[in-house]
């Protein structure tokens, strides 16, 4: 049987939440990561992915900027990356010279990729949406990489961006 | 380090991946659900959610009809009911007849809830995207709903249509 409830306490019902972490290059060629937890795959052919970015971060600037964007799939192993990445503005702090997280290049975008992450999807840009106070990203994915070793994805596993595995 | 890969074999990392039933009513006034694996969140204030409904699926018909429809998250015992809802076409079957899924009425919108959900959000039409082989559906949360019991929510956990709860 179902209960009225405020949205903010009905959505603690969500977990555990997928995170990926998102990295654009801006106008100085820096490749700024950033976590997220709203994205979703959205289509299957062509294959598509959206990410849903605050309207005020400074990854807005960098995807509209760069018109491609790499969205990475951490690790259970990366959750001190995942807080940190979700936590600075690339506006004031160059995060991949802050924390050490391994890169690679993209293939076919000017990208980077997490070594270290479970997969990597290199995204051209297809469309913005506005909702609400966020804008919704929708990238074609134009190659794929996984990691070389077995790995579980990190996710939101309760409120506090409490971070874990889930299986 | 990272290979590259096909994307069909890369996104098979995505698992577990969240579960919703979204509800719309067609035009004859029958409440039609779908299971889908492929939602987020996309905005906090106002609460906005989105989902990505294949274009060819009757789904698309009755959200464009009622311009609303409910999200509900599953519950971990609702396996056979997303199973059903989520493989047969509202276009010939009625779906809520012929599976037992107990419903409620919504309260701010034209549409139902399910009973057994972990929580269900009523959600007005904000905005739709053609997306690949999908539509994206943005919709604002007008109410929102949890179950009076502790319900694990479903999520898709392995190929091949495996469910079950991720913790």
């Amino acid at each position: 049987m179902q209960k009225q409830a405020e949205f903010p306490e009905a959505i603690k019902t969500k977990y555990p939440e997928q995170i990926v972490i998102a990295i654009a290059k801006d106008k100085a060629g820096r490749a700024n990561p950033v976590t997220l937890g709203w994205t979703m795959i959205v289509s299957g052919t062509p294959p598509m992915m959206a990410i849903a970015v605050a309207s005020r971060h400074y990854s807005i600037e960098t995807i509209r900027h760069s018109k491609c964007f790499t969205i990475a799939f951490p690790s259970s192993e990366m959750a001190d990356a995942a807080l940190f990445l979700g936590s600075k503005s690339g506006r004031d702090t160059d995060k991949f010279a802050e924390f050490d997280c391994k890169t690679e290049p993209a293939k076919a975008i000017d990208s980077v990729l997490l070594a270290d992450a479970v997969a990597n999807f290199e995204c051209t840009l297809e469309s913005e949406t506005e909702a609400g106070d966020h804008i919704i990203f929708v990238g074609k994915v134009v190659s794929s990489h996984t990691n070389t070793e077995p790995k579980k994805r990190l996710y939101t596993v309760g409120p506090g961006h409490k971070l874990g595995s889930a299986s």
